[in-house]
């Protein structure tokens, strides 16, 4: 497929989505305090970000709500203390995890909520159970998107057969997510192409979540950009997982489209990114997640090696590569 | 022009060099120590690294040899201190930068050197001066190769006519150098396929040098050699002026050919990088240094405000633009 716009042209088809609280959450067990939110709002309105994902819609009967801060099960009335009616441009996003969400309960019909998109993340294994999440957001009322994840360990048969599926759902938007962080931009390319022409014939947009461990979240985000990709995820600083996502920074300084204003990201990362770093919480590049990303498995073992503060990186190279 | 190989196939064309001392000696004024130089000589000869570049010929008539360590010089018996002979299957390379090199002196004929490699440093305004020294380190027997600095600066009709004037030299390659990392990997492509066009006309190979700016240093280097480029800069931890340079670990963890080992790098990380990050040598990613980048502006402001310890973003980027 060929390229779509230039450096000098506007996309009108481009959707950023804030994913801060959502896979920065995972760095802090979501606690996340309200000033922190409010403000992380507040900056997203005044830059141009299109939606805003709050966190996920956990089951509270899977995961202790003692032990998590709010924004992991996102309750209606945590996002409206933030948003009240929301009355900005800005939509408004939570997750909800295949087998890890009590959806028909938990996501309520949206002409009683501010949500405005539901993101169901799968795997590609869960594909059924994801169709069904699918169905019930949208005939509850919302825009529904549905998220691949570790597309790098994904048989090419069964993506292409889940495509498919997706392709004949009602789901709105397809994800490309580089769990690992483990595909290069011309493995981003060719997936991208594969995702947009599926895209084209049943008319559904696509979009891009990427992991920075090769250093590529950035890269790989604009090159699925190029190819046709049109929502596109993105961190305050990168805050994620692991080594993190592609950052809102980098991303609002390439788009064009004047919509977008790079200005409010910055005074958002010097008066709250910096002191959340500052106070001990820990994501970004580094070594071990370098490591799991080219030998395309889990980071969670990188993720461990950090917290212990190890810099053994041959003999932790050696370790994971047992693992193979 | 089309992609040449894939992540399968080995470019017997590729040569990756190592300007750790180098480029990483712009942070540390080039005060690496004998055993730091000696680590990094066997690490690299070990990870099977093609070129090692030992630093500047720097005059001595411009630059006071007791502010500086000996790498801004490279002095014959500075670098045979190191390799002896230099028995080993890793060639040594210097950098020359136009004007700041006495280089009729200081560059001695190559049966008399263990040097193999000249890259002359020059930017576009400087062309008949870097013509004038290509020539004579070729004459004197290296290998020579032109970096044509700050490449996102430069006038289209200006690089044309300089790609001429190298294609009709006796140069034997030419480096796209991102100075500014400014450019995105379309501007890459297209600049590589610029490069390539005359290259593949008149005989010569292409190269690129990145600059991290925009966290686009790796994925910049493997587009180019996507694209034709078969010398790579690279650095350990990617060392380098302000953001730095292409990582070494991210570099030969693509590459494929079995030539290349990824894990001596690592053990050299881990031995020498980190502690000299922990004596204080701060180089890498950051905010300030994204925002020269984007802006297209030489990455001096963004040092200085690192060195300072500012985090007052919004307020730096503002005085940033009013230099615009």
């Amino acid at each position: 497929m060929a390229q779509r716009g230039n450096l000098m042209t506007v996309r009108q088809d481009v959707r950023v989505v804030d994913a801060t609280l959502r896979d920065g959450g995972l760095v802090n067990d979501f606690y996340f305090t309200d000033d922190f939110v409010n403000a992380l709002y507040r900056a997203n309105v005044q830059a141009g970000v299109d939606y805003m994902e709050f966190g996920y819609k956990a089951s509270k009967e899977l995961f202790d709500v003692s032990r998590f801060g709010k924004w992991k099960f996102c309750d209606e009335q945590s996002i409206r203390a933030i948003v009240g009616e929301n009355n900005s441009d800005m939509k408004i996003s939570v997750m909800a995890d295949v087998d890890r969400c009590d959806y028909r309960t938990d996501i309520i019909p949206r002409d009683e909520s501010v949500i405005d998109l539901v993101r169901v993340a799968t795997y590609i294994h869960q594909m059924p159970a994801a169709i069904r999440m699918i169905e019930d957001a949208k005939q509850k009322g919302y825009e529904v998107s549905c998220n691949i994840m570790a597309l790098s360990k994904v048989r090419e048969s069964d993506l292409k057969q889940a495509l498919e599926m997706l392709g004949s759902s009602c789901v709105d938007v397809v994800y490309l997510v580089d769990s690992y962080g483990n595909l290069y931009p011309e493995q981003i390319r060719a997936f991208t192409d594969l995702f947009m022409e599926m895209g084209e014939r049943c008319g559904k947009v696509i979009g891009i979540h990427a992991h920075n461990n090769q250093q590529l979240a950035f890269a790989n985000t604009i090159e699925a950009l190029a190819r046709g990709a049109s929502y596109l995820d993105a961190t305050m600083a990168g805050m994620g997982r692991g080594c993190g996502n592609c950052s809102m920074e980098l991303l609002l300084s390439f788009l064009k489209n004047p919509q977008y204003n790079v200005f409010p990201v910055f005074r958002f990362l010097q008066n709250e990114m910096n002191p959340l770093r500052d106070s001990g919480v820990q994501w970004g590049y580094d070594i071990p997640y370098l490591m799991t990303g080219k030998l395309n498995q889990h980071p969670s073992s990188a993720i461990r090696a950090m917290k212990e503060g190890r810099t053994d990186y041959a003999q932790f190279y050696t370790e994971l590569m047992d693992h193979d």
